[in-house]
This record gives C-alpha cells, structure tokens and sequence, in this order.
C-alpha cells in the first residue's frame, strides 16, 4: 500500500503517519518527491487499511498495490485449474456445452430437452429447481421434486447436471442431486451461501453478480477456495449498464481479463445476458472466439410456453444448429470442443436384458 | 401489456397473438394504427409475460403499463406506513435518526458511542454483529455476543437496536436480540432471506442493492410484505456507477420517487454510500431536504481504529455537530427531528436502589 | 507515479524500468517489498505515462499518485474562485437562483417567464437559443432570433443571461448577447469548444457530461482555465447510470466532493436531471442542503405547450412556492439567498418620461 | 404512443387527455382495461410528447410503441448498405481491417506503420491527425500536417485513410485528405459535427458515445443520413460501466442488435475499448465471431515510444500474428476477410522510370 501525502502536509503529519504504520506491526519506507511525499507500507496489509489511512491528517489518499485475492489469483498458481465433473475435464482447453431449460416444468419437457441437447452434443444438462424470482408472485421452482426430476435425464442421458442453489439450507439436499451447485448473480455476495458451498464436496459454478467488478468476483471465488473446495468454476452472465436494448450487458472483455488474473476455468452464459434468444447464438460465438472454456445455453423444446424466461431459450433445432456453428468455429480457434458424453452403462445393460 | 406489432407484420400473424393471448385467459383488444398495429392484453398479467410475447413472430416488442408491485404501491395504499418501534415512529413526518458503529467490536466502544449518540439526540442504535466483507480475510463480526452487547447498550440507554441479519438461519436469533431486522444491499434480492423476515413479527429496514432499480427495490419489498410483515423501511444507501470517486453514487431523486409510488417509509445512509466521513454531512443534511423519514449515520469513538469502515465513521463531536445541523435544517423543511427517546425505567429504579 | 512489479518480476526488468524511467528524463526510487518491488517515478509525469509503463515487460500496474488537474485544483489555489456577472457574484457564500424556459419560443413566452422568475427572486434568466437534440427531427432553437429575444428580456428585467453555445463558430455571437456561456453536457468534452470559450472574456458555466467522472470534468475546466478564462461554474446535471425511473442520477455527493477538489463555483440544474417537474423542488433543495453555490431551473408559463422539455419545467406559480421554500433553507443552511437584482436604470428612466 | 392513465383517473381526465390529443392534431383510441384506462394516440408523433404526456393531470406514464429513428432503420430500408470507399466495399459480407498508429507522429512511424499493416493484409490506414484528449496538457495532434502524411502514406500503398474530425470547421480540410471522416466517441452527440459531415461527400465511420444508448446513436447516424450522405460506419468501442478493470466495456451485443435494427455496416475498435494490447487480439477476434463488417486496431512499430496510447497498440508482428488468426475465424464463420487492396498503379509507374 502507498499512502500519498497532501502537498502541504507537515512534517509532523508524515511522521504520524510512520508511527501508525509501525504500531498496526508494518514497515513504513518514506519517498521524497518533488511535490509530496509518499510512504509506502510493507508488508501483508489488508484491504480495509486503504480507506483508514485515506482520511488520517495529512494524507491526500492510499493506494493499494497488491490484489487482494490470493487463492484465486494466476501469480499463486500459475498452472489453469482443470475442474472434473465425473467423465467431463472444464478447463482442459477443449470446450464444454452446458444447455437445458431455465427452470425445471415438466418431467417430460425436461426429458426431451434432455435427449435433445445430448443428441446435438451437449456435454451437461442444466436446468432450475430453485428459481430467484424478481417478483414474488412469479414461479418459483419445484425444489426436491426438479432435483428428482434432473437426477432421471441424468440417469437416461449420462449428462452431468448443473443446478443452482439458493439458500445455504438447501446445500446438502441439493448436493445430493447435482453434479455442480451453481450460485446465481444475485447470490454472488451471499456470504453464508458461499461459505457452505465452499464446504461441500462439489464443484460450483459462480455467476458473476450483475454490479460486481471482477476484483470482486474473484474475492467471491476466494470464499469459496478459502474453505478448501478448489473446484470453481467462473460464469461471465452479463452486468448492468445504462443500455436497456439488452437485458444485461455482456462483458465480453472479462474472459480474457479473467484468464489473465487467475488460473479458474471461466464459461459464459449468453441466454441471461441478452434475454432475447436471437441474440444468444453470436454472443455464444463471441464468448467461444473470446477464450471461454464452456458455454451454457437455455434450451426449451417449447419456448413460448416456458414457465420462466422463455423468451431466451433455443428450441432444440436452433440449439443443433448453433452447435454445429460452435464445433466450426472452436476447431478454428485451437480450443475444440470437448467428445461426447457416453451413454450410461446402466442403460445398455437395460437393453442386453 | 401493449404487444406492438412490426410494422410488415401480417394479418395472420396478428390473429396468431390474439389466439396466443386469449389461450393464456386474457382478453385482446386490437389497435390499428398508421404505420403499425397495436394489441392490448387485458386482465392480469405478470412481468414474465413481457418477454415471452416479444419474441413471438410478427411482434416488435411488448410493453408493461402496470407496475409489478402492489402491496407496496402507493396507488394500492394511500395513506403513508407509519413503522412502529417500541416508542418510536418512522413515517409519521417526523425525523428519526439511527446511529452507531459500523461493526460491533468491543462492549466499552459501543456503550461509548452508545451514550454519545444517544446524548446527542439519536433514536436508535445501530451496530452490525454479523457484517458482510467483500473479502473473506476481513472481520465478519462477533455474532451472538455482538447481539448480546447490542442489547446491553440498549438497556441502559433505551434505544432501540436496528442491526442486519445475513442468513435465513439466523432471522430467529437476530429476532430476539433485535428491534428492527436489516436486510444489506447485497442481500436485497436473496429471496430466501427475504421470505424468512416477511414471516418475521420485527419491522424490517431493506437497503437498496446496489444494482437495483427502484422496481426492483420495491419488489424486494413486496416479498416481505406478502408474507404479511407489513412493517418495511427502505434505505437508499447508494448505487454502482461509472464515478470511482465515491464509493457508491448516492441516488438523492429515490427519495421523492419512492415517496411517490410508494406509502412506506423510506431513509438514508449517507455513511456507506460516501465512503468518507467528510462527505456524511452534506448528503445527510441533502436526504433531510429531499424528504426522508430519517437517517442512519456510522458513528465511531475512535474511527481510525475501528474493525471496520472506521473511513466513514463520524467522531462522536462531528456526530453531535451534524445532529444540531440537521436540527435546525429538518424544523426548515416542516419534518422536525422526533421527540427524545426516555431512558428506560428500569435504570431509573437502579438509581433509586 | 508508482510501478508496481509483479512479483515473478526479475532484477533486469526492474532495471530495464529504471533505465526507461530516466531516459524519459525522470528520477526513479526503487522501494523493496515484502512480496513485490515498486518503483517510484519522480518528477512532472503526465497522464498518459500511466497506461505506457502499465503494459511493460515485468509490471504488474502503474499507479498515479497526483492529480492531473492544476489550475482548477484547491492544491494549487485554495481561496474559493467568485465568479462576477454584472452585479451577481457567483461562489461567495450566498446563493445564486437562474431560471427560466428551457428552450426561447416566443418573445411573449420568455417576457413572461422572465418577469416570474425576476418576481419570485431568482438572478439570472436561462433560456436556450441552440438546442442540443436527440433526433434530428426535434426543434432545435431560434439560433441569433432566440438570443435577440434574451437580450430584450434583460434590458427589462436586469436580469442577466445565461444561454449555451453548442458550436465554436457561434462562440463570438452569442458572447455578444450572453453574460455567461453555457457548454451542455453532450459537449464537456468538445475540446475546440472549450478552447474557444476558454479564448472568451465571457464566463462559462461547464455542465457535467453525463458519462463524465469529476475528474475528466475538472479537466474539462481545466482546457477552460488554461487558455486565461479563470470565470468557470461547474453545473451538475446528472450522470448515466441503471436507474430509468428518473432521465439521469443526480451525483449530489459531486457537490461536496468538488468543493474540496476544486476552488471553482458550483451550481445544480435539477430540471434536466430529473426529467419531471415533480421531482425538481425536492432536488433543488437537496442540492442546497448539500451545497452548492446556485440552481438554475426551468420555469415555463405554459409547460404543457413549451416547444421542449415541458415536462421539467415549473409553473411561475410552482417556482414562487420553490423559491420560498428555497430561502428558508438556504438561510438554514447559512448560506442566504443573493439579494435581488435591481431594475436596470434605462427602464426607470423610461418610465419617468 | 400509448398514454397509461393512472387506476384513480377520473373521466373527465380521460376526455381531457383525448381532447389533447385531438388538439395537437393526432388520433386518439380509448382502450378500458380491467384496473386502468389507457389511450393509444395515432399518428406521426414525435419523442418529445412522450414526457410531455407523461406529466398531465391522471397520467401515470406514456409510453413509446415506435423507432424514432427512420432512415437508420431496417424497417425502412431491409437490404444492407454497402459503404464504398474507393476500390473497397464495406458491409457486403466481408470483413475489413482498419489499422494504424493511434496519433500520426513522425513520417517514419507512420510510413513503417502503413508498410507493415498493409504486408499483414489491412485495408485502411487509420491514424490521428486531430486527436480528443482527456487534459489539456496531452499531445492534441499535428493538425494539417498530419493529415499530410497520412496522404503519403496512401499514396504509397494505396490504403484509404480514416481519421477524425472534432471541429466543424475543420471538415472540409479533413474531407481533403481523408476517405473516411471518423467522428470519435467524445463527439457521438456533437450536433453542429454531425451537420457538417451530413453535407460532406464523403463516408463517415461515427463512433458509439461510452454513454449512448443504441438508440440514441442510431439516431446520431440519423442527423447524417438527414443531410443526404447515406454512406455512415458505425463502430462500437466500448460504453462506460462500473468496472474499472478495462478502460471501457465492449459491448458485444450491440453487434447483433445493431444489425438487427438497422442496415448500417458495424464495425469494433477493441484497441480504445480494452486500453490494453494484450485484450485486443481476443475482443477482435469476438467481434468477428458476432458479426461485424470490419475491425480498426492501433498498430505502432514502437509502441512504448507512442505519443498517445502506447498501451493499447499492437507491435506489427502482433498485428500479423491477429491477422493470420482473423483470417482463420473468419472463414470459420462465413465472412471471410476482403481481398487485399492494390498497389497503386503510380508507383508502378515510378519504378518503372
């Protein structure tokens, strides 16, 4: 950290300074410069430290040198994060398709979604058992009897599931169900949540909350990191911005940031983002050719009676044609996309019966 | 709803929305204009019908014409929501102010900032025992011993506790100890934390997210209010923008807006929102102008050795500089600061022993 | 400036650093740190340097330590700046009130609005004679008509004009007939512009653009400032953010923060900011409250027929009620409202013959 | 327009509304909903009445059900404009680079700059002869004499040049040299600027404003396309949001919406987007696989010594190495990039002498 002093601070004003420094157990090193003096503080400081020192006597303001994520940060570990995911590797350079409905309705429409997304090459089947509403009058999701609901495509289909959990009591229930626990925007600095999710045994998959800077999505991921579960997966999904023509707007320019800063896989779901699923298949293109490790994708195979944001689901054919769109161009890239998930064995001794 | 059409759309493809609308049990009304056609959705619609509509063929968007919040609408509601709180109320026109540190560190810190804010004319307490941190490595509060420390200070001087609960879990603790439950700006769309104080019997104080609009604010509040707590105090405490010179921008036209469309009450944080203990003053003084029911002011015995936010806290001297300027500033505008809070009789009868 | 290595950083980049900082004619300081070296840069640096140094070989970011403003700077000068207008002083403790229509209609219009707002007290009329418009297709001002229709309203009331200047070839004309010239939003950054008002000996009022950090608006005084014109009033009007409840976020906390900053006047236009008459007293007084040297509203005698922005504009009956309203608290605040300006002395004349 | 009237609207209210309307010279159509009346006005009504509706007695807002962009508009005109700028087509389905040094410096910069771009298949030189610039004591340009280096430049390599104009004086100039008039982001809503280039025969590429709206830059492309020149470039480079992390945010979705709502080809500038050298290959790379026509990178041959913008420039062997993996995504997705431009015949002619 470096405290820079006013112009007209006082000798005395610095040294009070130094002496501060010194008391809180660090090194202070005093820099005379032709306008103001500048101290640095040595050693491990935090960041609250930046704005108490910012409104001591004297002082013009306090700059922080160091990041304040450590865990998730590339200059700690430098080699990528590969998060398994049974059969599936996120991170391992070849891309991953996440795809299936906003929120679980129907056990068929589920099904048939199901067999639909494996059929065009989906490696994972997502989809909402617990849905964070905006209005409380909205649907909610079916709770265990979704969970149930996925748990059956999986066991048909062999697709991993990914599916959000909301409250930090439901951590365990929904565990037991899912492949990946995925943390919502809105959850993002849902402390308790993050805590508990950082203590289960499961990979999380952690959107990005639509106000927060990626220093603090990456704070976010520390939480989790900082319990011991080193399975997180990042998820870009879109922030806010004055521009209302898209429902969010994608921060395209956090994937290779993100890559950059930290060694954790990072996908993109361009369906939140743009709420309008005709903008979700050159967002996905963009997200691909940008760096990502893995998309997700709302697939409904009757969008227009979805029970929650069918506006910015694919149908299954649109879905098959984006993919074919993704394979081109993840092979033109360098980072194809990932083989497919085998049918479960269970189901071929079914059929030997 | 208003479902405009695209101004190539055709005939049939205006029959399919009217078909479209009366399946899902509302009645249609066309509009032909000169350039476009217009269908109107009578009955009660829901937000998510909005984007489900504007995808369909033929359509170039929807637009909502009601408000998505009802138990928190001033058209729904007329008269202003007066919450009570023991002696007090908020919303009767009258200026309550709510002050203390920002965590609760240790017993003499808050008994001392407890009996300065209270002397200098501060109705309520505030204090958090479990404190929400961007960075897991940062002091997260002292949880049920915070909230016993709260309560002592609370017995000696008569003030009312307002202190923020983080986790569904912990609404029935933080009840018992509490006055009036805090919701953070981070949580105001955790909806399972929102549904856990709605069924709470303690009014609740809902801060603004920081990514919120208004609509969303007031809809948070709705879930509350659903549940049939119909004691909420919104607080604006500042939004995300592109000014990095604050550490939040302080959005001073929610107050007579949320007047307007609203009937509960609503007050200001000026502390988090400003980020430095210098600008406090001005935006408090700013929010009393504006029209709210009252304030809520970190105040530190010792800021620059606080565990937390110590930046934005205000010296007891500053604090009670502040009280007699808004004194004067809230008899001005016709919303005189309230009455005292009287020291508890039970302190009166140990001095008689 | 301070480059911050990063902590993989070996000794010859640090030294290729040092060499680069003194070829560039600066002093370096290098300071050894616990995880990480940092050198300082000493000397004039500019701007620019900060992005330059950021992308070398072994540095992890560059961090100003200075402000780039000077002249505009409370370091530089700390005396408050009074700007002069006829008889009106500008920054000296009392409050300033502009008013009038947003766009000059018609002489009877801006006579009428004129003698209101001289009636109920305010300094100066405003009045648009060029309109910056969104569409092409809007009106878009009466150009030198409008300003020959101001002039003949101050030659009545004394009041003195406020109007803006949207192109550097129009600079010359409208000083001719303006006392102050105004740079709307959309052109904080038309640096030609600024550098043509900065060639003026007409004082500028400098309205904030809305995407602007307080910064790159002192900066934008600074272009002003550095071509001799030492007469700027900065106008807060509202900045871009999420919120579309209201047209812009008013920053009230600019108000304070800019008095710290900088030495120069500044005012608030509530009317722009807002978008709805309702919402305008409430903004005005907090702006008081938090502040500034003056407000400047708009005040039409017919809002609902005004050939622009009739939706912010005040009735002359509303605005007598502002401006009391306003008094009151500015003399709360202790900050009284200026006294009024004398009838001109040619009128008195005309009136004895 | 639709006028939403509020639930407690009296009928005379209504009448009254409908009487208004009449007034002004439109059609009006009462529709009686369930919970509140609304009134829909026909005809070629214009954006300012929607605020002026929105204020009347009952009124609870109004509504905007049309474009109020015409010419700029896919509704008016379906087939994609092609821009030509000499031998180039832009907008016909094959993608263009622009590229070059962000402020024209030397001869010799410039000239190696023009060599390198165009051996690594460029297609216009871009460079700044009048550059914006944040402080006043920045490099601000050569003026004139750039712009005749540039020329030379051309004349070499026969590469059209885009530069910007930021005064309007200056556009006849500027048109004297340059192909393509750029008008940079600071300028969106300089109306005076769009005025003049609206009447200049030549094409213009019109920078997104970081604080506009799609909307609202559509209709910045309008004021051009009213006067006549139909040959407009829009370039998308970055909005302003609350990280900081990035200079700008590139907004990727505005490629697809953009092409969507409008027939204008569309290009991105990751280089002023990003700030950094190293997020340009990626966000280049996205815009292609989003759809754009074309892309303009800064390409300096000694990026550390720049006059501006040193950080964000390519070296040329960067430059190649995007180039080769442009030309690889660009096929992939089906726009491949243009042919190269021819030498100029005279200099064929000169060697021949």
């Amino acid at each position: 950290m470096i405290i820079v002093m006013k112009t007209e601070a006082t000798e005395s004003q610095v040294m009070a300074i130094q002496k501060h420094i010194r008391e809180l157990g660090f090194k202070d090193h005093l820099i005379r410069g032709v306008e103001r003096n500048v101290v640095a503080v040595l050693g491990a400081v935090y960041p609250e430290l930046l704005d108490e020192f910012s409104v001591l006597d004297g002082v013009d303001s306090a700059v922080r040198i160091s990041k304040p994520f450590k865990l998730a940060s590339r200059e700690v570990k430098e080699e990528d994060t590969i998060v398994k995911v049974g059969p599936l590797e996120i991170g391992n350079g070849r891309l991953v398709v996440m795809a299936g409905p906003c929120s679980v309705d129907t056990e068929e429409n589920v099904m048939v979604a199901a067999r639909a997304v494996k059929a065009a090459g989906a490696h994972m089947l997502r989809g909402g058992a617990f849905k964070p509403r905006t209005s409380p009058y909205a649907f909610r999701g079916h709770g265990e009897k979704g969970l149930k609901i996925l748990a059956a495509a999986r066991a048909e289909t062999g697709l991993p599931i990914v599916t959000e959990v909301m409250d930090a009591r439901d951590v365990d229930l929904v565990a037991r169900y899912a492949d990946v626990l995925q943390i919502g925007s809105r959850n993002m600095q849902n402390f308790s949540l993050l805590d508990e999710v950082g203590k289960a045994q499961k990979p999380v998959l952690l959107k990005r909350g639509m106000w927060a800077t990626i220093e603090e999505w990456l704070l976010a991921a520390e939480y989790i990191l900082s319990h011991g579960n080193r399975d997180v997966i990042l998820c870009e999904r879109g922030i806010r911005s004055h521009e209302t023509a898209t429902r969010f707007t994608f921060d395209i320019t956090a994937i290779p940031l993100v890559k950059r800063l930290s060694h954790l896989p990072i996908i993109a779901d361009p369906s939140h983002a743009t709420g309008k699923w005709y903008l979700v298949p050159p967002i996905a293109l963009a997200a691909v050719a940008a760096g990502v490790d893995g998309i997700i994708i709302e697939v409904h195979p009757n969008p227009d009676h979805a029970l929650s944001d069918g506006a910015q689901s694919l149908t299954p054919a649109n879905f098959e044609k984006l993919m074919g769109q993704v394979r081109t161009l993840a092979e033109a890239v360098g980072r194809p996309v990932a083989p497919p998930i085998e049918q479960p064995a269970k189901k071929a001794v079914k059929k030997a019966s």
